[in-house]
């Protein structure tokens, strides 16, 4: 299959991150329906013109009806939607989502899919620190990274499909990993850095900092203001490679710790030049 | 002495934030003088308006006529400087600072000065991670935090001094703490974010990786460009409270580690709500 003017998409979970695909899929002229929990949410997006049609039941029509369905569910309620409700998809239809680690969801999905449809994992590199449809902002794609999770079970054409789909989403920068390799990944870039946040915030709670900080510390914890539900389930699906990542940040910590302890200047310094000279490479 | 529109300021040292300074100053209608190393940063700086004059030479006369002295300089040279010029000013001259750490300045400083010259530190939380007085803008000071840092020595007509000259370069929040509080608190808020940020670079060196990562990875390495020279140097003049503030950060980091070791779901939860809603205290 192949994305075209008449492709119908289902996006099945209308939050912060459904109703962003909502937004920019609905912006470039698609039909865009969506299946929620709360009639609110759907009331939203009607008003504000974020989707087509909008339910909180699952209807047998609309979802025969659909060619793409997008997966913006926590981890474990996808599975368990999946089970229930596939039986409903036409032959042919294309299943993606957004979830944050793959390894997981990937083998957990793979192992009860119908044959005759087809899921391709997808990670948009985007998000903001507030939930619901209402927060929802297709700019937050603008300049972000889209990674496609293939394995040796998809079709190029459905690879195709889903790298098109992160195009039209208006990702910046599209790539493809591996499973494996993704999950390291995000272990490291995103994770890691979420671990580091919450610790930052937890580690030293004395009154007034709030008067005399800097910039570096809002930006270090910007997002420690964290969903604990997903992020504890994604931590926890994603574990020995989340487990890995802190150990090394731990042994560069404490090396650090231990040249300042022994005031070796000439040390410290080589480590800022070699962060400095890799951090150039992230700049946008 | 009170700040009046007759008021003469010396900046010693026009780089980023010399040259902030002396933007934010010169707006305000005041004389702004400059002494600095490099001659190419006072031309920038007369071409642009930034600077009333400027001299890359030790002039007595430029000195004897100035009221309001701010040292930009590296805290050892700012040391070394004073030293060999002090018989220059004239009394009554209040010298001021923008030194990120404080206690070993402030004793240095006081060893040595003048009883007729009064030396009344500060600290502009605000920066950027570029240099000179070309990236000089005083528009970093808005929003951000201005701290005074007296001590017994100090007289409270200087403590004003300092603290208007927070608030007409346009800091939004001006406090004062004692110099052991500062740079516990630097320690913590600043200090720990550089070690952190620049751990997080060396860390890990793999390929590639800017093509995946979110904005979270590039918010917690914003700071890892680092000026070796400068922050060797004040990591160490502050090493007992920095060490204190990164083992006190490895304590929450090992504890998080093991809640992910023994996948305790509730410990971590518990740990994020507190991180998010601490974090909402540090929201501009």
């Amino acid at each position: 299959m192949k994305i075209n003017k008449n492709t119908k998409f289902l996006i099945i979970g209308l939050g912060l991150m459904g109703g962003s695909y909502a937004r920019a899929l609905t912006k470039k002229g698609y039909t865009v329906n969506a299946i929620t929990k709360d009639q609110s949410s759907i009331d939203f997006a009607i008003e504000n013109k974020i989707i087509n049609y909008g339910t909180t039941a699952v209807e047998e029509e609309l979802i025969k009806n659909t060619d793409v369905v997008i997966f913006a569910l926590y981890p474990h309620v996808f599975t368990e939607w999946l089970e229930k409700y596939q039986h409903l998809f036409k032959p042919g239809t294309v299943l993606t989502d957004v979830t944050g680690v793959k390894t997981s969801v990937i083998s957990q999905i793979d192992a009860i899919i119908r044959d005759d449809i087809e899921f391709i994992a997808a990670h948009p590199m985007a998000g903001r620190e507030v939930y619901g449809v209402e927060n929802s902002d297709d700019a937050i794609f603008k300049n972000a990274n889209y990674i496609v999770v293939p394995t040796e079970k998809n079709s190029s054409e459905s690879i195709a499909l889903c790298k098109e789909l992160g195009s039209i989403l208006g990702f910046a920068k599209i790539s493809e990993l591996s499973p494996e390799k993704h999950d390291e990944m995000i272990a490291f870039l995103s994770q890691l850095t979420h671990c580091i946040a919450v610790c930052l915030m937890t580690c030293n709670q004395s009154d007034n900092m709030q008067d005399y900080t800097g910039d570096s510390f809002r930006d270090l914890t910007r997002i420690a203001q964290i969903n604990e539900y997903m992020w504890s389930e994604l931590f926890l699906m994603n574990k020995e490679p989340l487990l890995q990542m802190m150990r090394i940040f731990r042994d560069d910590f404490d090396k650090l710790t231990g040249y300042i302890e022994a005031d070796d200047k000439q040390a410290i310094m080589d480590m800022m030049r070699i962060s400095t000279e890799r951090r150039k490479l992230f700049n946008k």
